[in-house]
């Protein structure tokens, strides 16, 4: 009989969205949490692996252990404090499973090299566990845009460059990707970093016969503006500006104050905003770096609105969130939602998953309610796909 | 060849919301003024009467010239000041189209008579215009909520209790809600008062083959809940309080600073929540009377929300609706949408309009994208009906 | 020579701002914490009871011990974790000196005989402890407001009334403070229930030769009030309404969903307001139990303000406060302050305190600087005093 | 007998604050509206030229008649429509009296003979309606930060800089305030535009023993912060960040999308706050023009802080102000202030002034309160000192 375990392979295996994912999930199989925020907990009458099925890995450049950096989630209110004991053994497990990742400032010879490294670590994980199949998704820290070159047009001409030991072509996302699909595992782009989005890479999935999807997990002001301005189009109320400022701490204020970082954060946000309004307003964003905020996320949206006779109005928000305690749990959704892909032979994009996603690849739609029913009737099509 | 001509008879015809619409139609039909937070215009595909083809008149008590009304609403920044020149005509037609409408302090003889009274102005006033058919719409100031009497369960007893000079069963709002029906007119209840909802009502509706809708227009603090509470569902956050705060002036303010009339609104508002959020949660409610805010309505609300791990955020919005500039747009769809269901010979309640209302009728549907959803549905199924 | 230690004795000794007080004096004395938000920190040159010489004692109706409230005090983020475990012996000497509060259900015969309890509580800890004075503190839960007797109007007619075995003349808050001055000790009113703020007791005040000052601690939303009306009045601008939302949970919040309770608080917090603003506005004001919150207070305020010309603007804000983070050291610095007026030989009300006042007695200055102001003056010169 | 009529001088005679303040001292003197926002009118006791008693002129470098300005002023809410007939007439005299104002693109030889030219102006207006003597208030757009050259250092330097005729030595606002000085009148800096604030401009105000002030008027965000800031030191709570965004419309919107002259605005705000703060916090701080606003300026503040044993609390607040009605009646009060000093005798700068400032001058106090009580105490003082 075929093993139904699967693996979560979370590249940034370390970091908060990943570590909350780790505890998060030995607490739902201990029984100690609910699972709040797990969106696939709604799907009725979908099969999907339970949380008992589920073995987490990951690749990442810090060694702390889960232990460390579980504490450190409880002091920022991530984590209840009592939670942490009991689930000590299941982090000391999930510390077994984290092996070195890339960083392009270390690896030594043709980025292939790497490739082939993140690869047969996937493979060993899942041998060793005997996993049915293994999601890989991406949390580690946003990288910058990163320029087009031909090679990305195509996989032979992609493989041609990562054999070429004086350039090092792909972005650390994408060797993360083109490693997952390289072995064979689904792959989710939970960051706006570049991944799995070039066309070759999208090639190597469509022969590998895997899904993947993304892109930068929804879980704030853009979840928000996906749910609030489909209101204003509905309603024929005509947005004259849409105004937002984010604050934030953590290892994403640190990351995000780098502009060239925050530069594919604040592309994705917008170009969203557009497509919703059916076309482009004043729409100024910032992302501002603001430590001792901690792992909170706090933004401030201002919307100026027309109404009848040129009446003006305005709405505003401010949103205080904890980002990983909204992400996390729709890491697990993707690790379910994706194994269930892949087992019923999905292959490529999946443009489904939009829901997500800040940036949804495959589909041009950013409105939640649409992504929602979307996301519904396609989760419940599984089954009788198999 | 039938006349193609509707008329629109407004139930308070001299209060802002009124007064918005009398404007904005006499601005639309001028071509001086865009369709904005008119919903029907984006409704490609059905047929409905042209703004050219409609007629306005209605019931008041007061007898303020629309001219003199106007300026109010320009200085409330409802209207822009160039327009009143232009419209000033289009004002006096209306104007002369306004009649007594009925006071119970007032009002001598059995209750019958003061419908027979107002159905004859419908009459009237359909005769005089050559119109196709009207619709009838209550924009009256909210009234208290009225007990429940067994009369109220049948068409027979509601008559004999109408014919009865000793009594006033009815409130105003369902006198006028049950002269328009005996009219043959449609009805439409924008406003929480109790109107057409009661039993007797509903058969007279059928009896007469004529729709009517309802009720309370979703214009400011419910239409962004019923947007936003949907999102914490369909992302399986667990929603702990919802507060909330209005802060009203104009009329509204005065009115709803009785405790007694609030109290239709705030129940009206409180059903909704707990209906979206799939059970009761903490959700302290209050509508304050702030006469200098004029025509502007604020609301501030409050989203105390559970995520994973049991971590604790927030979401908080301010709202700032000029009430009459929400409202005005959607009595003129209302207007043009009945019209159409009527011609399509549908008759009692038409659930299908529940998007805009914040207690519809004959649907306990709240989320608003499932709203916006199947009025288009529906709008569009409207041809295939005549 | 004489002792220089001195007494803190909280009545609800064991509440939320109390437990905070009595942690966070254990922390500070062990130096695991700085005295961020003790106001007493930043008076130089002026002569205060150091921490360490500060013993506290108290009295309440239940008896949970303080290391069980410490830990609620940490999950509410009261207090960090890491803190409990140092400060556990402090705590528990902070146990052995809670004694029985007064509660007028369980009380038998005349109040005088509670007031000599009481009193003699005070004594014992006192002699026990060797110390020079003693500061009593009411914290305990907000009383409703008390009718006025003719009894409270002189200190010969009080006291035949508590001799009285049939009557409860006096409130909790107010035998606690009558015993406390008989005690000899100084007492500070830092909730709006009625405690010193009757003509008997000021007269045996001053015939104990003990100071008092009061009421109603300032830590939110009045205290920004008290900051942002002198401003609009500085710069000429009218305040047309000020209206207010106070959300709360924990203690405070099942308390004030009283609505008598909550009457008390609200006064405090109006007159205020028509005080610094010159005359009354509209103000509406709310108060309201939302049990999730816990320990936090959120505090809406929507000010609309009238400008040159009579342009329309408005100032909102939202105070997120933990009310025992901001209470508690208040209530340290009254204890060193008050001290030092009784050793200065101060009797009778202390109006120089209203800087820590909702509703300060003695002084009807609401205006935070100038209160600041007076208050360094006032400690400065009490060395002098000596 | 001496005249005792002033003249107000407005650098950007067009611009809405200067149009503000000249509609405003019509409606004022024709007692067609009260002087709200202006805070001399609490001024008891200190005796300052009557409304009656100004006269307006000023430089600008458009024509636009004040008549179409003020339409555009009603438009924007910052003047009543009623107001616009009656003032008609004040309007036409104040357009009488604007100059061409001084452009570095346009002007042609040596900048001395710019300085002359405007200083020949206002010698000319003083005579013409037989002026005591004349305030210029800079009310200009604002300037990039400007490169500090040697040149600045002494008056003997400048005046040899401004006599080369291949050189433009000063920026345009610091022509018009050496103009100022030169012609023996007083001078305002209302923005942070250099202006006056150089020390070979101090010594000529000295030479020419006339008195000036500035800069940047504080009518918005800041006047808050100068107002909140201080209540976090006097309660000793620790600020950990003070994030801040403002949404402009209007020409100042336009103006500071320029990121070099937002410069001049940014620092002026910024530095405050770590005065006011008692050293340096996280502040991010963002201008964004968003054209729809039009006159309307809105800041949203987000301010983190520390209590007692390290709880974390937070402020927001939202101002929406209409910055022209905030400032004009600043610029009346300063001609007053202004004319009441020089006709004390008082030259050079006047720290005193600083109340009115973002960034005052000679008196590095940017608590509002002090600066309140300063003001008040010195006014009072100008009439002993003649």
């Amino acid at each position: 009989m075929t093993s139904q375990r699967v693996g979560l392979w979370l590249v940034g295996a370390r970091g908060s969205v990943a570590t909350t994912a780790v505890c998060g999930l030995a607490a739902l199989r201990a029984g100690l949490a609910p699972p709040t925020g797990c969106v696939t907990e709604r799907l009725e009458g979908v099969s999907l692996p339970a949380w008992d099925d589920i073995v987490v890995g990951g690749h990442d450049l810090v060694s702390t252990p889960y232990e460390k950096r579980a504490e450190h989630l409880a002091r920022a209110g991530l984590l209840p404090h009592h939670l942490l004991a009991p689930i000590v053994p299941a982090l000391r497990d999930a510390d077994a499973e984290v092996r070195d990742g890339y960083h392009p400032t270390t690896h030594r010879g043709p980025q292939e090299l790497a490739v082939r490294r993140l690869a047969a670590d996937l493979e060993t994980f899942r041998f060793k566990h005997d996993l049915a199949r293994v999601v890989v998704v991406n949390v580690a820290s946003t990288e910058p845009p990163v320029p087009v070159v031909p090679e990305f047009a195509s996989l032979e001409s992609l493989r041609a460059a990562l054999a070429d030991p004086a350039r090092a072509v792909l972005p650390a996302s994408s060797v993360a990707a083109c490693a997952a699909l390289l072995a064979g595992c689904s792959y989710v782009d939970f960051t706006p970093s570049t991944g799995v989005a070039l066309p070759a890479l999208d090639e190597l999935a469509l022969a590998q016969r895997v899904p993947y999807a993304g892109r930068d997990g929804k879980t704030g002001e853009t979840l928000l503006r996906t749910v609030l301005a489909p209101m204003f189009t509905d309603r024929a109320l005509k947005v004259l500006s849409w105004s937002g400022t984010n604050l934030l701490g953590g290892g994403d204020g640190a990351t995000l104050s780098d502009p060239a970082r925050a530069a594919s954060k604040l592309r994705s946000k917008s170009d969203g905003l557009a497509s919703l309004l059916g076309g482009p307003v004043t729409a100024p964003l910032h992302i501002d770096n603001v430590p001792d905020l901690g792992e909170q996320k706090i933004a401030w949206d201002h919307v100026s609105f027309e109404g009848f006779l040129g009446a003006r109005m305005s709405l505003q928000f401010t949103w205080t969130g904890l980002d990983s305690a909204l992400a996390a749990p729709l890491v697990l959704d993707l690790a379910r939602l994706m194994a269930a892909a892949h087992a019923a032979g999905i292959a490529g994009v999946v443009p489904e998953l939009g829901f997500f996603f800040k940036d949804p690849l495959g589909w041009d739609e950013h409105r939640f309610d649409r992504q929602s029913a979307e996301l519904v009737s396609w989760a419940r099509s599984l089954d009788g796909r198999r």
